[in-house]
């Protein structure tokens, strides 16, 4: 058992300047959507729905709050583990905090995906990214700001369309990931993951989810409907994302926070 | 937009001898069981229940695993929103992140619980600790280590009883956190959040809940069900406890994680 205190140095992204911080000048922002009836899914997802067992005071004179809730894995902010599109990958359960933790950074495509909601990341903008701020680093977390979170709760502006049901697939537009931006990254950036700002990894008239299964090979997780990435540093952000432990899910929701150094 | 990389030097616990670490060099430790048909709820609560909605191949041709998935708050390892037993206190979502990151330390009282399965943690507990380690640190998450994390997931070994229903209540037998020692902590040492290897904060045999009620009262939120908290040294880490973001919650699944130096 180690009784001394630990002064830890995260040299967060590369280390060509450094500034030391205290823990309590550390900012953490919460890059979360919260869980209600208001929450987005998927058009065809069963959504989050609260029973509350309890919110009064007791015969025993105490007060006493409880729910149930009960939703599909993948809405709100989530996580999609491998195993989503790509059998014998990880289960959510067995994501190795590695993948979930770690140097973070930002590649804002928000101005270029403003007035095209069918806009696709391809390589070009994580190239321009590079061009801008450096090489990116290896084995990050690589998190697309397309704009879209600043659409959250509105739904028809976020999905595209206000339907549900299958009826509701074809008119889904919102940004994605190309699959040509999501191989570049496999085969030449080794990202720990990779966040997005929108319903899904791939672009919301995909049909193939081409991106989602070259990321997910790869045992890649990705992060869905991450929000307040407008906050967050190009670099020098660090990443914590916690998915629900489900043994076995596909996915599950996501409480994804990002320390940066205070102002 | 910050652009430059940032080292942080984190301070965790007092600061008589420090020491640095890289990023690299932290070891993170899951504090957290999974959620599965087994995970251990409250007797009387709503059990872990998963819906599998596909895993298998599309007529598309690709590979899709989905799941829905229904939940009591209270179970497994989870968080304790202070409004779960304070009328008007914090709700999950309303929980600044503050109170969910930070210095950790474990007041091991496993060998005086080992025999009694009725053990209550009292301000003696604490200050031997202190004589022990140094004070408790103002600010902490103070993490109860009884060992019932070991008997996870023997219902009977770890709640007393196979029962469910009301007639399981009378005979839950774990280790919990006296109402003195939670008075003390609240008053003399007002930590972040406070977390046990056990179902409840307080004990088994309790019926009225005084310290939940007392913790919660000083809007301190509790972790419950922690697992792993045999690995943790009793000074000198850093926990991230991440709940499900639920909005007007009592409490929720909790992901806990602790940094500690790698050895």
């Amino acid at each position: 058992m180690r009784r001394l205190p630990i002064l830890v140095l995260l040299c967060l992204l590369g280390c060509g300047r450094r500034e030391a911080v205290s823990l309590d000048r550390l900012q953490w922002l919460d890059l979360s959507h919260d869980f209600s009836s208001e929450t987005i899914y998927w058009p065809t997802a069963k959504p989050f729905q609260m029973e509350i067992v309890s919110a009064q005071r007791t015969p025993a004179g105490y007060y006493y709050a409880a729910n149930n809730f009960s939703a599909a894995e993948h809405g709100g902010t989530h996580l999609d583990a491998p195993v989503h599109f790509a059998e014998g990958q990880w289960t959510t359960d067995q994501i190795p905090l590695r993948n979930l933790i770690g140097p973070a950074v930002v590649v804002d495509v928000s101005s270029r995906a403003a007035g095209n909601s069918d806009y696709l990341v391809r390589p070009e903008d994580l190239q321009a990214w590079e061009a801008a701020h450096g090489p990116l680093p290896d084995s990050a977390i690589i998190l697309i700001h397309t704009g879209w979170g600043k659409l959250w709760p509105d739904r028809a502006r976020y999905l595209g369309t206000t339907k549900s049901g299958p009826e509701a697939i074809p008119e889904l537009h919102f940004p994605g990931v190309d699959a040509s931006a999501a191989r570049w990254l496999v085969d030449q950036r080794h990202p720990r993951a990779v966040g997005i700002d929108t319903p899904s990894l791939d672009y919301g008239q995909s049909s193939t989810f081409d991106t989602h299964q070259i990321l997910f090979a790869a045992n890649i997780p990705g992060f869905e409907n991450v929000a307040n990435l407008d906050q967050l540093p190009p670099r020098g952000s660090w990443v914590v994302a916690l998915p629900m432990k489900i043994k076995g899910g596909s996915g599950g929701p996501l409480r994804i926070v990002a320390a940066v150094r205070a102002k």
